[in-house]
């Protein structure tokens, strides 16, 4: 029986267990990303577990998300990170470089190697067929020490695409048509393993936007087949060397199956404020548009940044509209720089940004009051954009240029004849701005600024866990919500005690309050609890406040990893209905809970309402002595005693 | 008797007064300039005014200030700002379009004409041989409906150039020069004049250098005149028209004059925390830099950049450098983006920023802690760089580049063979991110966000007027004191009760809260006290916390008539030993106020201390009737009465 390749990289790396999907799995990690908002906290715990060089084939730490620095914490964090990263054996793109996961598209990724990275965007490495998957910070420093990364065998889903896109119609178009499929939850315990002729007609650059928004889907990842595609784009990048092909076998198998026909999809938007609320562009014809912002991991290639060059060129922004640009990189800077095409978005009245994630993750530019804001980027949660009341819509970066000029939002078909980029048979290789570990680091002295606080450490299971219920929130809680991200807050990553303040509160103005008050205590959730990016500080920061167990109808899988690493324990509802007995301020218990961690099935008791709840607690035995022990970190000490 | 080019506009624009020195005049002013810092409050006070349409014959609305955005009240102030500008006859330029200081030069200025601006380096169009003013937005919004400006008439300076500069030795060295003579406070009542066989040598955006950190030494405004070199600017922007001579007559004469000999000069640093502290850059070799910033009102031009461009060509920013640049507009943005210069600045790995004023107003890039940063800007005051520990050094676009290579503070000398950077005979010129007002604005709405909140108004002065000494500072206060402006607090610029909130807070930590506690009361200041920015908001925080009177050693001119323009009182001390005998918390009293603003001796008595104190209050009877009625807007109520 056949391999298909997501199961052909897992088997090359298989540490333990077994390939049987939901059963658990550890994986060699080959190379490892970090980025610097999740980063610092990430090299700090790399720091705790006392290991002097790292022992992937290559790790790489980016600075792209901090890069506003409105005040001296950022650049602090830099300097922290490109310090420890000379010391213990990292590769350091500097400020300015780029985008990570564009970044390591271009220099970095290498076919049918694995890649762990603190950033949820990680699987954008997909793109050219290596199984990259995204992780919380902690998860990554293990991973750096050269251990392996556990994960229950997913489900591999085989994507047939048939067909070809029709002009104007682009990869932002795929993923969307995916997520309108699956929705946000549709992806949990799933691999996206896109085959077919359809994979001939795109390019790197578009199966990596594919990849990318894989994670919208709550996928664990989403994989291309390396491919003469694949091969040529890493000639054109002058690493042909690391090319191999990985493609899965003539008979391969897989668990689920779903197939597109590329020729029938149109232009889509997602609607406010989730990325599955997807709709043809026609429905929202005449929207009027106030910003327009171009850019992020998914959509801010070279072959991107052309397109919207064409559009824009010798035409004006509309008046009402603020068109913000983020090249992805700088090789993507450089090269439109020097083509011209960076020549004619700025002719038009552009706004051009830094190579980094910017707008994206409310790193600047947040809209007027009220304002609609047109983005390609992958998520549009309520607030992300720093603006509560603004309506965000994911689009296409042709839909973006093509609004940004006419004002509202526009059907780039309106503009007539289809833009064709080659895709370069050469890329601007210089890579000046990645700084190369130092040979030993014995001489490396780590520069740690005063906003560095040590992080809460969990402290081992208690017999008894009690508490009373802190808050109740619904459906599809974000990690953006559980731990709010913007300019504001992202300089504090490196802060928990500060950061804490604001954990919750978009959903539960006095939740911060609330426990402390209390002591900690018990958050209820709706469903697909913790959804969107990895940060490890929605897991840190209740942590900090005292949390000590999350009751939900479902959990994103990330987020649920990051609550066990952490020492918080995570249940399921059995009976959804229980949810809705559980009122905020109730007092709930785990009794013995030492021996029910062992199970299954964990019995929760009210002891307001004098009720019972019993909780599903299916994890894996490494997993049951994390909580036992208090988190990775302690059981790490623990199993090295 | 022939006149001066300084005495010639004053007299064409004369409305009220003679040309006595330090008597009052009023002259008209033909445009203005707001950016977006303090222009939210200027428009807000223009309204107040009740006047329809501006009657200058230009008035530009900038947005080069807050273009961070981190969260809604940037945006929605530049919609307020677009919105009140439409209806009200303003032009207005929009994010991106650049630095109000360098697209005057390039698309507004006239010689000849007065122009007045809400920022106090609008003194920058005296490059061109205009009379050019910085003023409180109070000031500005009068002109814009029509009013006179009062000024003092200043001493007329003749600052003869002799020779030329030696190859690396730039315009900035030059104005270096003039504040090492003359320090911060050499310039407070004078006008500077450029004149001499060394003025042909330095181009237009050179003169501009000179006169755009001519406000550092505190100067009414400075001025080159307008001869051929003006003429050839002119012209290839397509402006010639808007050319006209103003040259001194050959028999000029001048109150004070003073020499450079330009052959002798060699590069400078303006050491931190303050402009005057200049010194050749020699004694400072070999300090490690952190950080390099270019860019500013001061050197941002097509020049400026290119001869970046060509020190970085091929080169790598240091390891442990972080460089920015920031070109100065739209324009001087896309002709390096068309000519390759752009490209060798992103080559290097240089950050590019957006066209506006970014890190020299702390709005981002704030440094690590301790981080020593080179920036070519005017302004190196303590933590304006938003990193209170940083240590800022002012220097040349030359100087800058060259220690961004080598890491530490370089002699740009060092660099071998100097580089000569063509004039353009053709600038750019697409105005496409210039929105002319609409015809009659009968059908605009100003769109007012939420963070726009009413302006504290001054009530009319009482007979007695008594308080506490709430603080007592030393030498050399800034506005950035009085009022910190930095990424965190610019986007309130247009929210009194937030901002008051930081009053004097660098100086002072529980100033906010005694005043508070006090109901208000009196600050007691020594030299030179309000240099720096215009912003009006270091008067109008003060007024909104009840603050009556500033005593002081001395007065920074635009600071102390934005005091009276909002009916705070502002002495000087006519023995300065009686600053000592004041002490904090002392109760202050002016009897029969009302009779003694008519006098230039005011005296004020310290009830814990059974002392009085003879304060001079040399003012105009115009500021006496302002400081009566309760500032500039309730004397105009009152003389429409």
């Amino acid at each position: 029986m056949g391999l298909n390749a997501s199961q052909k990289i897992i088997k090359n790396h298989l540490v333990k267990g077994k390939m049987i999907v939901g059963e658990e799995i550890a994986i060699k990690i080959d190379r490892t990303l970090t980025q610097d908002s999740t980063g610092t906290m990430a090299y700090l715990q790399f720091e705790a577990l006392g290991i002097n060089r790292v022992k992937t084939k290559k790790s790489v730490a980016y600075i792209d998300h901090n890069i506003l620095q409105s005040g001296p914490e950022n650049a602090d964090d830099h300097l922290y990170i490109q310090t420890v990263a000379k010391k213990h054996g990292i590769y350091f793109s500097r400020p300015g470089n780029g985008i990570c996961h564009q970044v390591n598209l271009e220099r970095f990724g290498v076919p049918g190697d694995t890649l762990l990275g603190s950033d949820s965007h990680t699987p954008t490495g997909g793109g050219i067929g290596m199984l990259a998957i995204g992780a919380g910070g902690l998860d990554v420093a293990v991973a750096m020490g050269g251990g392996e990364y556990y994960i229950n065998m997913p489900k591999i889903v085989k994507v047939n695409l048939r067909g070809k896109l029709s002009p104007w119609v682009t990869a932002k178009d795929i993923i969307l048509e995916m997520l309108r499929r699956c929705t946000v939850k549709g992806g949990v315990g799933k691999i996206f393993e896109y085959v077919g002729e359809g994979v001939k007609t795109l390019s790197v650059p578009e199966r990596a936007t594919i990849t990318n928004m894989g994670a919208e889907l709550g996928a664990t990842t989403s994989i291309f087949p390396s491919d003469d595609t694949v091969r040529d784009f890493l000639k054109a990048q002058g690493r042909e060397k690391d090319f191999s092909y990985v493609q899965p076998d003539a008979d391969a198998v897989y668990d689920e199956e779903m197939e597109i026909n590329l020729s029938t999809l149109g232009p889509m938007v997602a609607c406010p404020h989730s990325p599955d609320k997807v709709v043809p562009v026609s429905q929202l014809k005449d929207v009027k548009v106030n910003q327009v912002c171009i850019g992020s991991c998914t959509n801010s290639s070279f072959v991107d940044m052309m397109k919207v060059a064409h559009i824009l060129k010798g035409k004006t922004v509309n008046e009402n509209v603020s068109l913000t640009i983020s090249p992805g990189s700088k090789q993507v800077l450089n090269m439109i720089a020097q083509n011209g095409g960076l020549a004619s978005m700025v002719g038009s009245g552009a706004r051009i940004l830094e190579s980094a994630c910017g707008p994206c993750i409310g790193m600047g530019q947040s809209p007027s009051t009220d304002a609609v804001s047109l983005r390609t980027f992958n998520r549009n949660f309520e607030g992300r954009s720093g603006t509560r009341s603004a309506k965000i819509y994911l689009v296409s970066p042709e839909i973006a240029a093509a609004s940004a000029i006419k004002g509202y939002i526009a059907d780039p078909r309106e503009l007539g004849e289809p833009i064709y980029i080659e895709m370069p048979d050469e890329f601007l290789v210089e890579d000046n701005m990645i700084a190369p570990p130092d040979k030993t680091g014995d001489n490396i002295k780590v520069v740690r600024g005063p906003n560095i606080k040590p992080f809460p450490k969990a402290k081992s299971c208690e017999n008894i866990t009690c508490g009373k219920v802190l808050t109740k929130v619904g459906d599809n809680i974000t990690t953006d919500h559980i731990m709010p991200s913007n300019a504001k807050l992202l300089p504090y990553r490196s802060n928990i005690p500060h950061l804490a303040e604001y954990c919750l509160t978009p959903c539960d103005e006095d939740f911060p309050k609330k426990a402390k008050e209390n002591g900690g205590g018990i958050i209820v959730a709706g469903s697909n609890y913790g959804q969107g990016s990895s940060r490890e500080h929605a897991a840190l920061a209740p942590l900090y406040l005292g949390v000590k167990a999350v009751l939900a109808k479902s959990f994103a899988r990330i987020h649920r990893a990051n609550l066990i690493n952490n020492g918080i324990i995570p249940l399921v509802f059995e009976n959804e209905d229980d949810y809705d007995k559980i009122d905020v301020m109730d007092e709930l218990v785990i009794e013995d809970t030492l021996k029910q961690i062992k199970n299954d099935v964990v019995t929760v008791k009210n002891k307001n309402r004098n009720e019972e709840y019993k909780m599903v607690f299916n994890v894996t035995d490494r997993q049951r002595d994390m909580i036992k022990f208090g988190g990775l970190l302690n059981m790490m000490k623990e199993n090295n005693k």
